[in-house]
C-alpha cells in the first residue's frame, strides 16, 4: 500500500541549477513511497485524503542539506583535541584515541552523529571510518541517508583492503536504497599507488566511487611534489582513482596545474570543502572553490569529524564557506547566498554522485525535507528569505525533517533515537575513549 | 528591601584574567541588590530563606557575554544589503534606507536587538547610533545594560556635536546604573580633526570615554596617510581622543606604527573585533589581535550592527575570533578556548571601560549570569566545556539570563518584552524601511 505524507501550507525554497533562490508561498507538498509525487499551491493538487500530515504553516521548506564528509563516530571525541598543531591533532591526540574504539563504540558514536545531523537538518552524509557496518546500521535505525566508506591504510595490509571493498559492496543499496557505500582509501600519503590501483578496479567493477582525502593542505601538495614529482590529484589521475569517481575531501592543496585533470573527470568528481577545520588548523589557503566551480567540478560542504569541527552542522559549514570564500577572493559579491545554499543542498548531492536523487525539492526527487522556522528575533524582519537561511538561521530553527518520506524529527524533536539513553552509554565510555596511556596509535601522520 | 535571588546547583565558569578558565561544579551563587554576594558550593553560603530562586542543576552559570561594538537599531536592516562591496554597501544600501529611520523606528529596532541579544546571552552590549535616547529606553524597558554612544558626523554641524555630547551625559547612569554612556564621533573620516577635539574636550570634561570605528580597513589607513601623512590612530591620538579613553571599533587597519600610541593609553583602549562583517567584506587582514593583546589593549568581540552582520549573535563572534585568528596566525596553538572566552566576557567588559563591574563570575560584580545548557546532541560528551562553549555551543543553548540580579530570560522565554507584538510593529515598517526611491543617503562613504 502506498504511504503518503502532505506537507501542507508552507512556503518552499526553490533551489535552481544556477541563479538565485526563491522563495514559493502558500505551497502543498505531497509524497508518495517517500518521492516527491507533487508540489503547488496549497490546496490546488491531488487528493490526499489518508495521508500522514505536516503543517507547514509558516515555516519554510528547504532541501535536505548534505554533509559532504564527515567521520561520523569522531563525536565520541568532541572537543578532546584543542589548540594544538595538525601534528599533534593527528599523532598526539585523534590516532591514538582511536586505537581505543570498539565496534560498539563506532555504533554509538554513529548513532549520536545521526540524532545530531537529523536535528539540525542535515539528511544525508558522506562518512569515511572504520566499522562502516555499524555506522550502516545507525544510518538504518535513525532514518538519516548516508554514503558510506570504510577507512582503508595500506599499513593494515592486502586482505584488510579486500575486505574494506567487500563492505561497501555490501552496505550499498541497503536500509531501502538509504545507505550507498564508497570505497574508502584514506589518502594517497596512507594508501600507496598499488593498493589505490587496485582500489579503483574494484571501485568500478562494482560501480561504486571513491571517497578519500588529498590534497589536504598546500603543504602536503609540496611534499608530494618534492618526495615524488607529482600532485596529490595527479596521483589520483594515475591510479585511475578520478576515472572511477571520486569524493575528495578537503583539496585545499588543489593547485592550478590539477584544475584541468579535475575538469576532464568533472562529471564524476566533487570536492567537499570544510572550512572550520581549515581555520582551527590554521590552514591557508582554503579549497579554491572558485576555480573548482569554474572547472565544472561539483562543490558540497563538509563539517569533517567533531574531533576537529566540534559539531555536525551544514548550517554552520555553509555559512563559513560563504564567509571565507569572499575573504580568500577579496570579492565580496561573489559566493552569494543563493550560491551558497546550493552548495550545501545540490552541490553536496553532486558531490556524492546522488545528485539526480536528492538536493533539491522537485517531483521525482527523494523526499528529504526540512522545515524550518524563521520566525525568531534573530531572523527577523526577513527581508531575503535566502540571506536568513545563510546567516542568520540556526540549526536549532529546524523544527520538523522528513527522510525518504518519513518524518525522523518533529517539532525539534527526533522520533528515532532515545537521545538519554544514547547519551548515558557514551558518557560510560568516556574514561577509556581518552587514555592514551597505552602509546600507540592507529597510524603515524607524516604526509 | 533588600533583594536576593539565589541560582542554586549550577556549574561555574570561572574566567581569570589570564590562563586556562576552569569549571566548578555544584555551586550555588547568592545575589543581593544586583550583585554577586556569594558564590561557592552548593548549600555552604549564607542562609538565603526568601530569596528568589533560579535551579540551576544540569547547567553552566557563564559571565553575561559583552557585545563589544553594534548598532542596535540596525536589527531593522538585517539581510536588506548582501553580496555587496564595501562601498555599495554604504551608499547604495544602507546609508539611504537610514534617511527613512524615524525616532520610533529606531526605538523598535533597538527592543529587538536587545531581545534577541538577551535570548542569547548577551547582557551588556557597546551602541553607536542616532537617537540614542530611543536606545536606552529599549534598554531601560528590557532590561539588559549597555554603553550608548550617540553618532556624530561633522556634515551635520557643530550644534548637533554639542547636542550629541549632551545626550550622553543625560543618559550616562540611568537605568539605574544599566546604562552608560560615551561620545560618538563616526570616524576620522567623516568627523574633522577641530570636531574631535572638541568631543575628547568634552569626554574628558564629563568623565565619558569616546567610542569611534577607526582603521576600519587597511585601505583606510593607506587612504589617511596618503591624504595626511598620518594613520587614522594617530589622528586619534592628535586629537586627544586617545587620552579621554577610546573604544575602537575594527581596527584591522591598525598598523605596526600605531601599536607604541595604542600601548601608551593601553590602561583606558579598548579595540572591538567583528570578524563576521570582515570576512563578509572581503576584508584582509583583520583585526590584529596578538599584538594589541601584547601591548597591553584591551580587546572585545563585537558583532557590528545587523545589516552586515545578519545577527548579534556573541556566540558567533567569539567563535570566528578564535578561528580566523588562529589562521591569520598560522598558529593552530593560540587564541586558546579559554583567552576566546576571556574575549568575550571580561575583555570586552574591560573595553567597554567596565573591567571592574562586569565580565566575571565573583563577588562584588554585578550579578550578569547566564545559564547554558550544554546537554544538546551537539555538545556531548562534553569532555571540555570551555571549547564546547567556544566550538559547539548555540545561542540556542542559553536557558535563563540575569542582568543585575533580575532575571530577564527564563528557561529560554524572554520576561520583559511582548515579541509577537514588537514584530508585527516593525513587519508594518518594513516597505517604508526598504525605499530608497528618494535618492538620498545619510553621508556618502569615501574614506
Amino acid at each position: 500500500m502506498t504511504h503518503r505524507l502532505i506537507v501542507t501550507s508552507c512556503s518552499v525554497l526553490v533551489v535552481p541549477e544556477q541563479g538565485p533562490c526563491r522563495v514559493e508561498t502558500d505551497q502543498d507538498i505531497l509524497v508518495e513511497d517517500g518521492v516527491i509525487a507533487w508540489l503547488g499551491p496549497a490546496g490546488s493538487g491531488p487528493e490526499a485524503a489518508g495521508a500522514e500530515t505536516v503543517d507547514g504553516t509558516g515555516l519554510l521548506a528547504v532541501p535536505g542539506l548534505v554533509n559532504a564528509h564527515t567521520h561520523g563516530p569522531m563525536t565520541l571525541m568532541r572537543g578532546a583535541a584543542e589548540d594544538v598543531s595538525v601534528e599533534d591533532w593527528f599523532n598526539e591526540r585523534v590516532w591514538p584515541m582511536e586505537v581505543n574504539l570498539t565496534p560498539a563504540d563506532i555504533g554509538l558514536g554513529a548513532e549520536l552523529a545521526c540524532a545530531e545531523m537529523l536535528l539540525s537538518g542535515v539528511t544525508t552524509f558522506a562518512d569515511h571510518y572504520f566499522h562502516a557496518e555499524r555506522i550502516a546500521d545507525a544510518v538504518v535505525r535513525t532514518g538519516i541517508r548516508a554514503d558510506l566508506a570504510p577507512t582503508f591504510f595500506s599499513s593494515r595490509g592486502r586482505a584488510a583492503l579486500e575486505e574494506s571493498a567487500e563492505t561497501a559492496v555490501a552496505l550499498h543499496g541497503t536500509g531501502g536504497g538509504r545507505v550507498t557505500a564508497s570505497l574508502g582509501p584514506h589518502a594517497p600519503y596512507t594508501v600507496d599507488d598499488a593498493d589505490l590501483v587496485r582500489l579503483a578496479e574494484l571501485a568500478k567493477a562494482a560501480g561504486l566511487r571513491i571517497h578519500i582525502h588529498a590534497a589536504e593542505h598546500l603543504e602536503q601538495t609540496e611534499s608530494s611534489l618534492a618526495r615524488r614529482g607529482i600532485t596529490p590529484i595527479g596521483v589520483l589521475e594515475r591510479t585511475g582513482v578520478l576515472d572511477a569517481g571520486a569524493l575528495i575531501a578537503h583539496g585545499c592543496g588543489i593547485v592550478p596545474e590539477d584544475l584541468p585533470t579535475l575538469a576532464a573527470h568533472r562529471d564524476r568528481t566533487g570536492v567537499a570543502c570544510c572550512p572550520k577545520v581549515y581555520l582551527k588548523h590554521a590552514l591557508h589557503p582554503l579549497t579554491p572553490v572558485r576555480s573548482l566551480l569554474d572547472a565544472g567540478v561539483a562543490v558540497g560542504a563538509g563539517t569533517d569529524g567533531a574531533a576537529g569541527h566540534n559539531t555536525l552542522d551544514v548550517w554552520e559549514a555553509m555559512r563559513l564557506i560563504a564567509l571565507t570564500q569572499k575573504q580568500a577572493e577579496r570579492d565580496a559579491t561573489w559566493m552569494t547566498v543563493s550560491d551558497t545554499v546550493l552548495l550545501a543542498t545540490r552541490g553536496g548531492a553532486r558531490a556524492l554522485g546522488l545528485g539526480d536523487r536528492i538536493g533539491s525539492l522537485e517531483p521525482g526527487r527523494a523526499a528529504d525535507i526540512v522545515l524550518v522556522d524563521l520566525g525568531g528575533a534573530h531572523c527577523r524582519p526577513v527581508h531575503d528569505p535566502v540571506a536568513a537561511l545563510v546567516y542568520s538561521a540556526r540549526a536549532s530553527d529546524v523544527r520538523t525533517v522528513v527522510v525518504d518520506g518519513r518524518v525522523v524529527v518533529r517539532d525539534g524533536r527526533l522520533l528515532t533515537v532515545d537521545l538519554p539513553a544514547l547519551l548515558a552509554e557514551i558518557e560510560a565510555r568516556v574514561p577509556a575513549l581518552l587514555d592514551t596511556s597505552h602509546g600507540r596509535a592507529v597510524q603515524h601522520y607524516d604526509p
